[in-house]
């Protein structure tokens, strides 16, 4: 018998009480009870999206939410800028292309991070570009792009920010309002402690403008036939109703049992802990800047394929952590620490990591990353 | 203390073993695990299909999954076909507007059928004519349409087939390749007993060789790029995976423990027996022609608004139904009986109708619908 753990950037762990709520009978839609249970819903959604906004929520995974936020803000041939320095960057990229979107591309290195003064310089260069689509949290490299200066470029610009917020909502903030980010892009399986399907789109006063003159065609993703019904605290489509059950639930823990600013502190703590954990293994970090606060991204050791490391976790521990995407694969091995982990899952993750070295013959201190993390874990309160 | 029955036509009653699979604590796709579950999951959906195709699973609701069927078959200005006699005949239209396509609407009125003959008769006068879109049940009316009549005369046609089969999977008889329908679309909230999140699409190689050549943009519906990852048991973007998991148990109910052909059988005999115990009571089948074995739409009886009956159902005896759809709305309510459904659901579906008409003041004889029910229950065994 050997416990599983998961310890992937999405899917993550859910909650025993989350899992029960799911399992309830099914409710129909169409009726007082569900319109009763999404008006809290909404009202939970507004305050972890900081924002007096309305979210809209599809039956779709956070890609489908993303998809969402490009055809409806923009028209056939419009240009944006793209911000690409990791797999979800390449995924607007991707979106983009499919609807002939112009991109101007801002690249950094994976591990790295594209500086605000970047955009900008490209906002003033071309007055034409409509939008910036930016990732905060890159799970494939673990880097927190820096939101809050990009939205100070984007702001007074003619350009409206649009951010994948899936792995960082609910786990590093992100205050939409007072920041001022145009569109906010989420999705249930992360930070918000619930399974895959539920994607999650927030667009302020201005990205709703801009979305009455956007034309690319869209039928499932329509935000605006959407927000009459969430005004009414209905759907178009036939929601998600199981997942809608249990982020009730998701939304009671973190902001009423835990409160938001406490979750996000949480989340810091956990982070730096599995870095401080990593580096004293002699394991190099590869995030170079800006350390995301839901995953560590971990360069493999000197001779060790990334995906070697992954198979032991898995194999030899019943863990399931995550690999390197694209380019990255066989160079990184990924530690998630977003939604329901505490203090003695960074320290499971540490320990059997320091066991996956070993039977690797890769030299390491066994116990050094734990000591290590629980010094972080004494010190930080 | 009033038992809560859910007995609208989807989200259907979830089977208790099917929600404690949804409700085991999750797992991340990207692992051996969920491959060799998705891969017993595959094949069952090839047999519930009744097809040697890959199907198709999003993470989105059946209307996304009708989205799918669209753009990935289509290209801008193309021509189509689009069978209308209901709410959802109507949603393909809905669809093919918002994505250009030109439409030759072929309509019946609410509550009957088209014949395949105006769908030939189209066809020869426009060979330009690349797609059909229909609905098998057409859960808005309670009428079933003849799809095997339709395949019939699209099948050496220009034009590829498309049917909704978002409330008919399960429950009537649909032979995809034996027909030779060229797509079907359907989800998980009706036969398949489980959460709304889930939507199918199954293509022929008559779709798939017309997909290679279809321009309309998609991105997170992009049946190609889903099909590479679901021949390798896997899936492009993050799956429902807790709908998955409960697939599976849903998909050995249906195949093992029943049987495909014993399921249409019990839905057939249970809406026949619900039609029986409606007429006995003197109320009038809003199907004026092939009754689905899905739904029962009933008109609402004289003088009396189709939405108070909903109510009191809701109200007197805590049990969900459907009203009208869009234009029918306060003249029919909808019984569903499809899914998790037996002989006693129709009867208290029936039982509870009595009490209603009495309270309403409508005439009726208490006992009567039950009687009549129970004589088709015990005639058809």
């Amino acid at each position: 018998m050997k416990k599983y753990y998961l310890m992937a950037p999405g899917p993550t762990p859910i909650p025993p009480e989350v899992l029960q709520a799911i399992a309830q009978p099914i409710i129909h839609h169409r009726t007082p009870e569900y319109e009763a249970l999404f008006g809290e819903v909404r009202a939970g959604l507004k305050a972890l999206f900081q924002t007096k906004e309305e979210i809209i929520p599809f039956a779709a995974s956070g890609s489908g939410a993303m998809e969402a936020a490009v055809v409806n803000t923009l028209s056939p041939g419009d240009k944006a800028i793209v911000i690409q320095a990791g797999k979800f960057g390449e995924r607007w990229g991707g979106i983009c292309k499919a609807y002939g979107i112009q991109q101007v591309v801002l690249e950094a290195p994976y591990g790295q991070t594209v500086p605000a003064e970047r955009i900008e310089e490209a906002l003033k260069k071309d007055p034409s570009i409509k939008a910036v689509f930016a990732t905060h949290s890159e799970t494939s490299t673990g880097v927190l792009h820096d939101i809050e200066s990009y939205a100070k470029v984007t702001r007074n610009s003619q350009a409206i920010l649009v951010v994948d917020a899936v792995s960082s909502l609910g786990v590093a903030d992100l205050p939409m309002d007072a920041w001022g980010v145009d569109v906010v892009v989420a999705g249930s399986q992360k930070g918000l402690m619930l399974p895959p399907g539920l994607g999650l789109v927030a667009f302020n006063q201005r990205a709703w403008e801009r979305s009455k003159s956007a034309t690319l065609p869209k039928f499932y993703f329509n935000m605006a036939t959407e927000l009459k019904c969430v005004v009414k605290n209905q759907v178009n489509f036939t929601p998600a109703v199981s997942i809608v059950l249990g982020l009730k639930v998701a939304l009671d823990i973190i902001l009423k049992r835990e409160g938001l600013q406490a979750v996000f502190k949480r989340h810091d703590r956990l982070a730096r802990a599995t870095r401080a954990g990593v580096e004293a293994l002699g394991l190099t970090l590869f995030a170079r800047a800006r350390p995301s606060p839901a995953i560590t991204a971990v360069e493999a050791p000197k001779g060790i394929d990334g995906e070697q490391v992954l198979r032991t976790f898995g194999k030899s521990h019943n863990i399931t952590i995550a690999g390197g995407q694209g380019e990255m694969q066989g160079k990184v091995f990924r530690l998630g620490h977003m939604g329901y982990v505490g203090d003695f899952d960074v320290i499971v993750a540490l320990s059997a990591l320091e066991l996956v070295l070993a039977e690797l013959g890769v030299p390491a201190d066994l116990g050094a990353g734990v000591r290590a993390a629980e010094k972080i874990l004494a010190e930080v309160r």
